[in-house]
């Protein structure tokens, strides 16, 4: 049995450039910490939606991220506590243990303007990005973290889903994480982003009519009934313990890929137990541990959530879940994607999904965490 | 007035591992060139095909493709003629213009076996995959060809268009191009490749079916009628002679990307006639030789052809058009997908399409070929 993981706890403080940042820990927080800003002054975000009318999406322009003008001493980690005396950055010294603030270049922002009309439709690029700080420390990664620090940061997730979510303009709440140059992270720092858009995005939007369309016809969930197949099947899985699985699917696009998911279908990060909340940190931690153990080193990826929509609908056919994407097709080459990936949508992968799984299955077994 | 093209002339050769050649000239090509192959010997190609549920598309597997085990001398090039004596490569030498050959690990192939079963749909991956090579010379690219190569080039689309369209497996085929290292390219030989695929694949499918819901509301074309707003707003026109328009549309995904279209709808290549083939080759030069112009060095992308589907069906609604993909934001700094974009599907662009237009515009300036 998990030990019952203690309560997370949030302060919310306001930055001199009026952005908000959430620090988070297990015991309280004191009050009196001022919240810094990186030198070079707020920034306006303008960004705009436009739309898309061949492939029927919006298209968001924020040409504001290019003024990016304040060039930072060597060795400057913004996402580090500011030092007593040193160069400000985005988080103040004190107890917190994971921290969020909306981004000083954000994709999508609640206070865009309403944009100039063009050919196509347009709406203003309201929503949010924000940044979530793992730690403290400067380097590492989700494998590196206490098993309790990645149930916080599912707590922050869902925190963040929840007030997010909450907000008029907001549909959709997805926390992920870029890592790697290989996937132009820029920063060190153990850190993923949340984006928050005013709308669906397409490729949620798609997983949930094709989950829709299978309840409909079978009454039962489309992934639910997928995870059964897998742990039928048997060769594909990473993890399973606790009611939460992580397999390479049988129609992996990417050679790397892999999914973590519940069992059974729960909607989203709110919804995470925390009996369920220990199994998935484990699960996470689990995978990381096992890309870093295929090279000796960290693995790039993009991670994904994918969860309900907060568009006020019911979506009972929603099913939370986690999908990776690195980008290599082999621990060492690179996975290119070109013209039929992106200008026609079919994925070719040189690596049948077994191979892969045997492959993370040994790294996984190397770095002891094979369940 | 352009000079009246010649015609594009074809000789079919066999290799000894049973690959077929076109050999494209505008003179004869004479009886008796032999097709070589390079060593390693003939490669069983078995890709096979999984349905992706959630996303509901055909995912691809060509895991022969990773048995790349000849090892190259230093400096070989598998798209040169092969020398007398020299290292066989995949082309003979004669006097060919423009050749075609049937890729040797290709993740799509005419004898695909049945695949064995699984957890999702599968079906073996018929199609095809061919090289074609743009010229003799070992360097250059789109922008170095004469005008009647790059003619010939677009006669030799439509030809390999109409004659793996004709097969009954095959619904749809796509010319497509990676250039450069950072698209994944490993042979600097001018050449593109062509995808022929068992069904309409997912981006083609999408763009159709919003250009068929467009013409049953209006009568009209959707990219007829895109078009017409980009000629009358002007700012992001790069070229428009003889009924060929090239721009970066008002909602580009990407910062650099360039569409290529004839003003008319045409549904196919095999619908090009002579002038809208000059045209078309006037327009294709320029706009490669406005990005090699950004920095006076190759410029990579991807670039693909949209087309008719040859499902047998009728395609009113298709309106032939090439979409180029540089994976740059700036000159000099990648565009990477990330979350956003891998987990979402929604790009975001740092920088607005009209000002991205007016560098390309100064670019082709430059190069003497803004029109």
């Amino acid at each position: 049995m998990p030990a019952s993981p203690a309560a997370t706890i949030r302060r919310r403080l306001t930055k001199p450039d009026g952005r908000s940042v959430w620090l988070y820990a297990a015991e309280p927080i004191p009050e009196g910490i001022e919240a810094p800003a990186p030198r070079g002054g707020p920034v306006v975000a303008t960004p705009e939606l436009r739309w898309h009318p061949l492939r029927a999406e919006w298209v968001d322009y924020a040409a504001n991220r290019q003024e990016r003008t304040f060039l930072p001493p060597a060795g400057y980690d913004p996402l580090a506590p500011t030092e007593p005396g040193g160069e400000p950055t985005e988080l103040p010294a004190g107890p917190w243990e994971v921290a969020v603030f909306e981004n000083r270049f954000p994709s999508l922002a609640p206070g865009a303007p309403e944009p100039p009309g063009t050919l196509v439709p347009t709406r203003p690029g309201r929503g949010a990005c924000e940044v979530v700080v793992y730690t403290q420390a400067a380097k590492g990664g989700l494998g590196d973290l206490e098993l309790s620090r990645v149930e916080m940061l599912i707590d922050v997730w869902a925190d963040r889903t929840r007030e997010l979510g909450a907000r008029p303009e907001i549909e959709y709440v997805m926390p992920f994480e870029n890592r790697g140059v290989e996937v132009g992270a820029t920063l060190q720092h153990p850190h993923g982003q949340i984006y928050a858009y005013p709308f669906v995005p397409p490729i949620p939007a798609r997983e949930l009519e094709e989950e829709r369309r299978h309840r409909a016809r079978s009454g039962r969930g489309l992934l639910e009934t997928h995870l059964e197949a897998e742990l039928a099947d048997g060769r594909r899985i990473l993890f399973d313990e606790e009611g939460v699985v992580a397999f390479v699917p049988v129609f992996a696009r990417y050679p790397y890929e892999v999914w973590v998911a519940p069992r059974a279908p729960v909607p989203g990060l709110p919804d995470v137990d925390a009996p369920l909340r220990a199994a998935f940190a484990r699960a996470l931690r689990a995978v990381v541990r096992g890309y870093d153990a295929l090279r000796g080193r960290p693995f790039p990826y993009v991670m994904v959530f994918h969860q309900a929509p907060t568009d006020g609908a019911a979506h009972p056919e929603a099913h939370l879940h986690v999908e990776f994407y690195p980008p290599y097709r082999t621990t060492e080459r690179l996975k290119y994607l070109a013209g039929t990936e992106i200008g026609a949508g079919m994925f070719t992968n040189d690596a049948l999904p077994e191979a892969k799984a045997a492959e993370l299955q040994a790294a996984l077994s190397a770095a002891g965490e094979l369940r």
